[in-house]
């Protein structure tokens, strides 16, 4: 575990979160009806309360003969900080220093044959497997949860962590699953080149968790979602390896390459992955707009999208997240108070802030910029400058660490996200949000952004913030989120468009993908995971 | 079947082809030791041999009572233009008049509820089902193969050929299976849109036939495969209907989708479909160029490619191929002797002909090509007009129709195709062609070129004309066929990128997915095919 590591009850390394203003903490006040000021500590580590390890002498030592001794770690910290992903409800778990679950032992392998070795042991002595990468899921995709298993390691992918080549003129690299998104920026980078993957996790994911969950970026509506970019994966199984062939198409059959990508760790390892990379950007240009409503906005972006001419970055808040924005500015995600006044000047407290950002070579994004802001103009889109979408753009990271100062002061914060075509966009941010605020108590505010385009849709992303039900916090997220993931269903959206189907949307897959579908996918377990070791518990109930 | 039919033992409907010029007779003679008049015709429809129907009475009943007596066809007219699909060897079987296979009946069912019922009996009643589109394999991904079953019918879909429903705001469209793609932009271009997929069949392919095979068209580098357009299907299989939600992108697991997509009627039958569509191109602008070499050729290709702004249809001839096409100018593919000479005074005799294809807003087509222009320039390419590109364009679909005239005069002919990385692509075009040239006799031509452009790679597509060995047809081309699939494979190409596996592919399937990849195939054909009696023989063995 030699590298950096988030701090257990919260997002980034201690000490890595800016202080709160006293201007959010009179917001949180006025909105949630909470103190304003901390109400809350996290556990110390030292009084974290831990289930007994369960692992067998037995199941240690045929370990400890494959990836070494030093690398079978069973102490408290090394449980601790492998017990959880990073959702509200795992921050509520962390911080309450209460783990009704933890891995029995956390086995860090350093070479695909020792993952294949560790999944062929684990499966033979029955002790369930969750792979681990940068243990950011926020959907309970690293639980250590043990199925009908006899005890549960965690595979840490740390050592796993290389970028083993470039092919420049292919434009693909090759990665070991470990590598964390920006130390794989920052080897391609030396060579001119970078993955482009920006999911708000970035600081923290792993390329291999970035492919097990699906994932997208906040740039990828122009640079692609992580699966558009997979070129071919090995995965090690407990019954042996699958690998796809690297390369650019195919019509040969059914994609096993599709299987692999999304399978959340429940038929096995990614242990190598070819990905397309992209060159780095010569010019950037991120800039804010502000649009007369959230649907004049959604209706802009749509030309954008179907013209082919959309930004690389675009995100477009509804009016009140926009709002939401303005009252926070300063936390990260809009710096400056003179900022905020520019942008009340160009009407944003009544309407949606849009930021658009674009990468490339200097005369394309002029070209695709000036194209762009024709149309929005168009759409009586105001300019707000390119100052309003550099504060996003340094800040887009920010959100995670925020989350922490807001669960310090007794407010809930979560986010969900969805996707669905055009002609349903505004009927689902309609219905999503209504159930969200009909969950909550009045005090509560539900803001959306439009993060991700496509030529037959977008996708939906929604942050809830609320004054903290102190007494029972788990239950009253959980009737929210329920709440909101059946107007989901029920409105035709997916259940989820980048965060995955972990633990925590699993009992909504069925109404995505039928009754057969399930049973495709069980099947296709059964036969990768006939004892059924890999990650229980998680895409299939 | 009261839509056009093609002629049994061809190309196309009866006379459809223009006659041969004395240019490519001669030609033909040169090149191959033929005589160049036609020394073999096609056997009358009234003398072909079938095998006897062997459906049993009460399968034909339980049929009948699904689809109509007039939906149960068994009449030898029906039974000989549902035994094979389009391949050299399929022209070779069914010119000679001996169909060693032909379905017991032909069933055309008149809705989606129908189709699952008929899988349903077929299923109980032990009868192999052939799903039938366009008829246009080339890999004997419609031959009536039986398997284990008693009977073998043809699902003819001819039937179920609407376009279901337009959502312009959406851009995405739901068709019925059967329907043809010039019947689908037809009734979609009375609105505005076109699906824009061009495969070389397109004047016969339906649109579920090229999901379910995951067909590439001519413009596919612009405007995308098959696969890319699929927002949604259904499919129905023995074990009941699988379908996907219509969204644009989603995290949620494996992608099912993409399980149909190519599953080439081995899982069930897609019933109904939702892509996406593209509003008519504005303006279209075709043209030719001439590269010094191949290889400078492919290498601004790449360029272009890994520029995102690649023509829609980029077409780059190796220098056979570009030879070749001087050679049959006047067949369709060039049409003007002037243009041969045009092109002559180009270096095209001894260079690479590229035709390059741009399609859309007046504007955008400008842009891109004026761009692609400069880049060609800069690679010694040599502007050969806008006449050769309509060249082209006028006769994209003739080459299956000079097939014909060409076997009628005793020359073999035949395409395969494969893609792979950049960094591969010159070794792989040297090596199939190699395998090829050395399997047959010295008096072939072995063209190729290149036709679908990736970040990453591209596809390769070889053209094979030989003397034919009058004695031994089929054996000749299977040798030739096999050294090209070995080399493909130990050369790290795909098996396939546009036509599919088919019976023909399915032995080479393995060494693309390896054993636990085909296991996994296997499984989801268990489950959706506890029988097995969806397109037996096809994609696995």
């Amino acid at each position: 575990m030699g590298r950096r590591e988030q701090k257990f009850w919260g997002w980034g390394e201690p000490g890595a979160s800016p202080p709160l203003s006293e201007k959010v903490e009179g917001f949180l006040r006025s909105a949630f009806g909470v103190d304003g000021g901390v109400v809350s500590r996290p556990a110390s580590l030292e009084d974290v309360v831990l289930p007994p390890c369960e692992l067998s002498e037995a199941a240690r030592d045929r370990l400890v003969a494959i990836v070494g001794e030093a690398h079978v770690r069973q102490d408290r910290a090394t449980r601790i900080l492998r017990a959880t992903g990073k959702s509200y409800l795992d921050l509520l778990d962390q911080r309450s220093g209460r783990l009704d679950a933890a891995p029995d032992a956390v086995v860090a392998p350093g070479s695909a044959g020792e993952v294949q070795a560790v999944l062929d042991a684990c499966s033979r002595a029955r002790v369930a497997v969750v792979p681990f990468g940068g243990g950011t899921s926020v959907v309970g995709g690293v639980a250590p949860q043990r199925g009908g298993a006899d005890a549960v390691v965690t595979l840490d992918l740390a050592r796993l962590d290389h970028v083993v080549s470039l092919d420049e003129r292919s434009r693909i690299a090759r990665f070991e699953p470990g590598v964390r998104l920006p130390e794989a920026d920052h080897v391609l980078g030396a060579r001119g080149y970078t993955l482009g993957h920006h999911p708000q996790s970035y600081e923290w994911a792993t390329v291999g968790g970035c492919v097990a969950t699906r994932s997208s970026g906040q740039a990828s509506t122009g640079f692609g979602r992580i699966d558009e970019h997979v070129v071919a994966l090995r995965c090690a199984t407990p019954a042996g390896e699958l690998s796809t062939l690297a390369v650019p198409a195919s019509a040969a059959g059914p994609s096993l390459r599709e299987l692999l990508t999304g399978s959340e760790g429940t038929l096995g390892v990614l242990i190598e992955l070819t990905l397309e990379v992209r060159p780095v950007a010569e010019v950037r240009r991120y800039e804010g707009w502000v649009l007369g409503s959230f649907a004049e906005g959604a209706e802009v972006l749509r030309e954008l999208a179907q013209t082919g001419l959309a930004p690389d970055v675009a995100r477009l808040s509804d009016e009140t997240e926009t709002q939401m924005g303005l009252a926070l500015a300063g936390t990260g995600s809009l710096k400056a108070r003179s900022g905020v006044s520019f942008l009340r000047a160009r009407g944003a407290g009544e309407g949606s802030l849009l930021i658009t950002g674009w990468e490339g070579g200097a005369q394309d994004v002029g070209r695709r910029r000036a194209w762009a802001a024709r149309r929005l103009r168009a759409a009586r889109g105001r300019y707000a400058g390119r100052a309003t979408g550099e504060a996003w753009r340094a800040g887009r990271y920010y959100a995670p660490h925020l989350r922490d100062h807001l669960l310090d002061r007794g407010v809930l914060v979560e986010t969900l996200e969805t996707a669905t075509t055009w002609s349903n966009l505004e009927r689902l941010h309609g219905v999503v949000g209504d159930a969200l605020r009909s969950a909550l108590d009045t005090r509560s505010l539900v803001a959306c952004h439009v993060s991700h385009l496509y030529g037959s849709g977008a996708s939906l992303y929604f942050t809830v913030l609320a004054g903290q039900d102190t007494a029972e916090p788990a239950a009253q997220w959980s009737r929210a989120k329920e709440a909101a993931s059946r107007a989901i269903v029920d409105c035709g959206g997916t259940i989820t468009h980048h965060h995955a189907v972990g633990r925590d949307h699993a009992a909504h897959l069925p109404s995505e993908v039928g009754t057969l579908g399930i049973d495709l996918l069980r099947g296709l377990k059964d036969r990768c995971d006939p004892v059924g070791v890999m990650n229980p518990g998680k895409l299939l109930l």
